[in-house]
């Protein structure tokens, strides 16, 4: 299945947009030899002294890496948000400093974290980065480059510079993340919808795309980049398995298109939902981190062997989204392009956020971290299934294997409000969602299925999903309104998604007891909003 | 001088670039209402639960305001940094911590400083920002607006951006940040390079320019944009005066030219520099706030009636590069087209950063953040002081007040070699170098006098440039290259500045005694260069 001979990764500079070619060398390029040279004295940087940094010594109290457990019990989803809220669980900490000035030669400290840095920032933080993605994603080809970001959002606006040029397309799925469009759309590309199913991105589709595209007809060259969620997809929820990849993968040489994989849910991949009374203790325990790495879909890197893939690494889940930090992994030519941008740009990534996210590793090490990640997909695991309790016991649910669509492939669960009085819960209303419990990530994907609402063949689906919107507003629930991940304004009036609105959840985020009670909300406000329907 | 009429600004939006037109306004603007409504659940943000941010809390110790002295003793650039270093100043600080979840409503907290923020920063930020430009640059327009950004660097390139498009020039200095420069050429956007005089950019060579500019001649429409560094100006360390500031902008308002004041030195305004032999205890310590601010010069907000400056305000020299963090002060249409492009870019700044300086900030209040300036600035005078005193000691300095070019108007010191053997120290040597007392920021700006060079005539100075830089750097100094800070590479071979070289030199950052030692080689690494030349 893997590419496991590792080559150089082939020429693929034709890529590089006008902007990116027009980009400088470093204008240091020819003089840098001196600016490392041990006992030299630099006057040449515009440099403060670290004696005027206000900050004697910066530290704080880490978690301990254990600090959440790795298998989540039968009732955890029901029960145990409970027992937490009432036993007030005691943290364990790690306490941590540190100092404006190194005790010892490569230490970490302030007065080289909090000056300025180059834009591929501290040493200390470059080494943990190249570690980890060799030891985690073991990249296909061998001279691949790492190279840090100021997050995920920023990672892919410079990649956009660097590959597109304006008129051109960009492969993305039907629904995606929402800034990654924005981003390109005042810079004249465009987004080029890819339909989705239960794997994510469809690679039949994506072929059928890719070969039959007719310029004159498109008004654009054939796309050369793909932009993809491959895990825990924003906002569908599913996640790209590894056959699949490879085909995806085989398609873009085929076609010359450089992948771009934004994987912020990479870690938080679930175990498959079970309801209730189907249940049974689940654990993350793989007590070898060889096995767990391995459990993982692999990345799209696992499969590079041309250095075709840049892929986007962030802090922002792992850690905390104000790190503002993540990383590059992709050739070196692209890489180096990134570097001079973020040069004239954002430069290194925040001192604060690099001090502490390379101190926290370097309390934790790898194996500490990887202890942490494997419990965070369990408490994110915890919280899905919570939710998804929640809708099975305010909802009826009918479990359906054949989808077809969106959703083919994966267990559809087809929702419809119980009888009014509870006393007749087998007396089923008309369909009014359907969803597939997510197999990664922070997101519920509801397919809004209007049409039995009495105002459907007159306003249709689209003006249903906002009035909804809004009526849950009113009663004091926010779910993210569907059109806003539409890839492109098209793919919402076509295709497959054509009698259907949408809503994504996050259960990442709210308390146990808010997610149950906006569940409450939404059973009520739909009852409401089909009124006149008689059951 | 001042307008003190508050003016509404007027329209300026034509100045938008295609690319800022081209943003569709926030995607949540129609539904934000609901956003903040109390007791509302949301399930709408793709957010982690801070339970899983692995800090418990975070903390340090700041320095007191109070921890540099607000005058500089008169012998303090010669013998104080040696007292210094054998007393071992104990530095006194304020504990401070941040815990994860506020105790009381409004404290500041790491659940939201390093949750995903709006681009527009913590709120705690936004009204300290908005409290300080009003306070200390008090804007002439009222309906201005303050915008946190990623650092000037990564400001002056979101400006570009909204303001100009390929093909376009902006006015520059003819010496200027090469970052600001590197930033526009790939986007096809050229520096117009302004002549500088001892304050700057001159404002009779700015309306030459501009009355008369030939677009067919130039290749390019009139520049609606300007760039300058006001204050300690990078490179050449000049600060534009008041009554010139108002002439700039008078002309800015005739040409309707919007000025970018890009100004990280302004709290590093210095006095006047003295011999050591004339030099007398200087003070930094109006003790009133009010009368240390009037002594500031005026920000170019201060003159603008109409909105058509936007200030870049930089954390990086008064609190530590590693911020990552400053402000747009603008009009609101500007500031809104920059939100909007912050929010798929960068976002709002780092978390840790917002949480630092805010506290920092709560700690110290306005008044202790004045008092850390002022002393800031004594310490950056002294150690300029200390870095002529060192040329003073090496080089004979000839001060002349009737030089012409770009030291017109302000004291010229042209430096010889002492005679070999410090026998006859009244024999001068040919003039080698000349600079101007900086009168703010970190650098001084060597003019490099080469007419004397044997090579001269067959190589120019642009190579002995160079050559003396590498003689320089093999012996152990490292200055800046001047070629690297001309706006355009066809300012360096026009005008007044053709037969000279130049070196940035910065006095910010290195230790004394490096300072010193690097003057001793300079010195001799010159009288080598220059090694046939007979006195």
């Amino acid at each position: 299945m893997l590419q496991e001979k590792l080559l150089e990764p082939v020429d693929l500079s034709h890529h590089l947009s006008q902007i990116a070619r027009a980009r400088a060398p470093s204008p240091l390029k020819d003089l840098q030899r001196y600016y490392g040279k041990p006992g030299i004295i630099s006057l040449a940087g515009g440099l403060p002294h670290p004696d005027y940094f206000p900050f004697a010594s910066v530290g704080g109290d880490a978690l301990v890496p254990n600090s959440f457990p790795l298998s989540s019990p039968k009732e955890s989803s029901s029960l145990s948000w409970l027992w937490n809220l009432i036993s007030g669980r005691k943290e364990h900490t790690i306490p941590f400093q540190i100092p404006k000035y190194a005790a010892k030669l490569g230490e970490l400290n302030l007065s080289e974290t909090l000056q300025y840095n180059m834009a591929s920032g501290a040493p200390l933080l470059q080494s943990f980065i190249k570690d980890f993605t060799e030891k985690v994603y073991r990249p296909a080809h061998k001279n691949y480059a790492t190279l840090v970001h100021t997050g995920n959002t920023d990672g892919w606006g410079k990649v956009v510079t660097t590959l597109c040029n304006p008129g051109e397309g960009v492969l993305a799925s039907e629904y995606t993340y929402p800034s990654a469009m924005s981003m390109m759309l005042p810079h004249g590309i465009k987004a080029v919808a890819v339909p989705l199913d239960g794997q994510g991105m469809r690679s039949d589709a994506l072929r059928t795309l890719l070969s039959e595209w007719d310029e004159s007809l498109r008004g654009m060259p054939r796309p050369h980049v793909l932009y993809t969620v491959p895990v825990g997809q924003n906002p569908t929820g599913t996640t790209t398995q590894s056959a699949r990849k490879q085909e995806i993968y085989d398609i873009c040489v085929e076609f010359d298109v450089i992948i771009v994989e934004d994987d912020p849910y990479y870690f938080l991949q679930h175990k498959p939902y079970s309801l209730p009374a189907d249940r049974t203790t689940c654990s993350n325990g793989a007590s070898d981190d060889e096995e767990y790495i391995s459990q993982l879909v692999p990345s799209y890197l696992r499969f590079d062997h041309q250095g075709r893939v840049i892929r986007l690494d962030s802090f922002s889940k792992t850690i905390a989204p104000g790190c503002r930090m993540g990383w590059f992994t992709c050739n070196p030519i692209f890489a180096e392009r990134l570097e001079r941008q973020s040069e004239t740009t954002t430069q290194g990534p925040c001192g604060f956020s690099q001090a502490f996210v390379v101190k926290l590793m370097l309390e934790w090490q790898y194996k500490g971290y990887l202890r942490w990640l494997k419990a965070l997909c369990m408490q994110y695991q915890r919280r899905r299934d919570f939710f998804i309790d929640c809708l099975h016991e305010h909802f009826t649910l009918e479990l359906s294997m054949n989808a077809t669509g969106i959703w083919e492939g994966v267990p559809v669960y087809v929702a419809s409000l119980k009888s009014g009085k509870g006393l007749k819960s087998e007396i089923r209303g008309p369909p009014m969602f359907s969803f597939t419990p997510p197999s990664a990530g922070m997101f519920i994907w509801l397919n809004l299925i209007f049409e039995h609402h009495p105002s459907f063949s007159t306003i249709g689906h689209k003006a249903l999903e906002m009035r909804l919107w809004i009526a849950l507003a009113e009663a004091g629930v926010l779910f993210g309104p569907g059109y806003m991940f539409a890839a492109d304004s098209a793919a919402d009036d076509e295709g497959e998604t054509h009698d259907t609105g949408h809503f994504r959840i996050s259960f990442s985020n709210a308390e146990y007891e808010d997610m149950k009670k906006a569940i409450v909300i939404f059973s009520f406000v739909l009852r409401e909003f089909y009124n006149n329907v008689v059951y």
